[in-house]
């Protein structure tokens, strides 16, 4: 087969998605929709995850994302014990432009087109009101808004699955499931950082908080004049904090932070918190315990798979409240089995995956 | 996005198939599957076409043949009237080595997670004993064995087909849509190439055959002693002939043959005839006729889509028999629009695809 004329630059789908099932890409010329689909695995149930739309700079750097975070779903979900599998999709180009109820609707025909395969939801630049146009076409969405069964803002049972998850590494380190007494750093206060606030104050802790968006701080200051804030996230790391709770971009634990960490535990409701691989082993060495991002923010995705039975917030918040026990368990097999946290939390999912996954072998006439 | 790390090296979907709906990577690391499925157009109903298993020496070997051969099923479906869009598979490896029982089912579950949007046939490397192992996960699959309600062997219309172009090309540069009397050079007599010759001898032509492969030759020699056998297709184009029938590799019509060529019809029923763009008007201003090959090799898959509804030989022959006509269009669009028939082909394709695909907008409630 001759390549002549065709202009090389790109990644190899098979290559970078060796262990995913299935990339999907989809094209509409008339309303400018470009979207990739990837599924990471079924093997828990259809994939969910959300739609990311992004002005990406190329193709590739989209299914390099995507990839990914289709990834990065498959162990949140199992690990949560939910019955989803893992995907999640882009859509390339700048919502403010692109944006239409066209696009969203033609982008609805194809997840339909895929038959329950792939369920969606909000990410980044998509809302609950896109959800709701998506689902004119298709029947396999979530997150959609309040007014037709939706499940409502995700960072409530984000922030509370947070909690629970700093909780039994309080036990872990200090002996007691409190941070009474003890004095939390949270790094970003929007949406899911001040219900975190919320809950450090309401169990006794002192909080200490920054955000890069100054009217974020001022409304956490108004609503509880004890909480002390810092100008910057390095100063804030490098101050008197027994936890540090990074809850705003990914890459927060980097060699930077942990030079000048002073904290205890890391506990946060960011995503990809590890900045490279391999530092969740110096974190260890340097006797810091980290609970898993994905282990600990998975109250988000918990709350918008409770909309596939018809919302139910105190089922949802129940489940969340699992997410202590889950951070345990993690913590119990980092212990037994000598590995970091962070691959014990790995471990476990993967676990459930071949374990449960498997279970759909037996025929069931 | 960063794309460090990630080597450079290929072709981007979105850009090399901007025309195409849907692009659908397909991996199964336990049976070493690796398929890639391009749906170019539902306009006039599901994507059929084959599925290809080859060795290709890269990914992006793949995409391009994948993209160029699903683009094409949609003009030749288009114009042979059939309610059908345009798709095309490629299964990625060597099927001596990599096809097996376990292979084709996951890959049939692929096809099936589509929903319908594409329906698979049998294309190089692929045989009716293996869409029945597909067809053992998947409700979208034509071209099976007759045991399991299958059409059987295509290349019978494909010739027949092939044969009702040339009488259309005959009638044009004649006068009478008949062979008798011409000297017809076919090049390649495999599965279509002998069926072609006994409908030309039959209707009183002359006949000059080549092949490659020498039983063919000796097998077509035994059956009708009267044809007359050349060593190459070189010789056979630069002989007596009237007209030309490339019936075996793309690409047979080339400058170089061009150069030599005394016949006043091409029509044959090979797949890519024309070896490079912009050749279809050097034929023509050579004064040759050329039948363009989707249209008269359509025999094929008219016989498969047959298959969708149960297969009846005689209404699938009876379909055949229409490119009789469909060729006559082109010829004629050819002539009132002053385009090459090459172009006249695909205007009607295309034409077909905007008119017929747009009354779905009208709401049947």
């Amino acid at each position: 087969m001759s390549m002549s004329g065709v202009p090389s630059s790109g990644v190899d789908v098979f290559e970078l998605g060796s262990e995913h099932e299935q990339v999907v890409f989809c094209n509409d010329r008339a309303t400018g929709l470009k979207a990739i689909i990837a599924i990471h695995s079924t093997a828990l149930g259809p994939a969910l995850g959300g739609t990311r739309f992004y002005p990406y700079a190329s193709t590739d750097d989209a299914i390099v994302d995507v990839l990914n975070l289709s990834r990065g779903m498959s162990y949140k979900n199992a690990l949560a014990g939910l019955d989803l599998g893992g995907g999640k999709a882009v859509i390339i180009g700048d919502p403010a432009e692109l944006k239409t109820e066209a696009l969203l609707r033609a982008y609805g025909r194809f997840v339909q087109s895929l038959d329950g395969r792939y369920f969606t939801a909000c990410d980044v630049g998509t809302f609950s009101e896109d959800m709701d146009h998506i689902a004119r076409e298709c029947d396999f969405v979530t997150g959609r808004t309040v007014a037709h069964g939706g499940a409502g803002d995700s960072s409530v049972l984000t922030a509370f699955g947070t909690f629970q998850g700093m909780r039994a590494a309080a036990e872990q380190v200090w002996g007691e499931p409190t941070l009474a007494g003890r004095t939390v750093g949270v790094a970003g206060v929007g949406k899911v950082g001040r219900h975190l606030v919320r809950h450090l104050i309401e169990d006794g802790a002192s909080v200490v908080v920054t955000d890069v968006h100054a009217p974020s701080v001022e409304a956490i200051r108004e609503q509880f004049p004890q909480v002390t804030a810092v100008a910057t996230t390095e100063e804030l790391v490098a101050s008197e904090i027994d936890v540090y709770a990074p809850c705003a971009m990914g890459g927060a634990i980097s060699d930077e932070v942990l030079d000048v960490l002073r904290a205890s535990i890391i506990c946060g409701a960011a995503n990809n918190q590890l900045a490279h691989p391999g530092i969740e082993k110096q974190v260890e060495e340097r006797g810091v315990l980290y609970a898993p991002d994905y282990c600990v923010n998975s109250g988000g995705v918990i709350q918008v798979a409770d909309e596939l039975e018809g919302f139910s917030f105190e089922r949802a918040h129940q489940r969340a409240t699992g997410i202590f026990e889950t951070t345990r368990k993690v913590f119990e097999l980092a212990k037994s089995d000598r590995v970091t946290t962070a691959e014990a939390a790995d471990r476990l999912a993967e676990r459930r995956m071949r374990e449960v996954g498997r279970l759909r072998g037996i025929h069931l006439g």
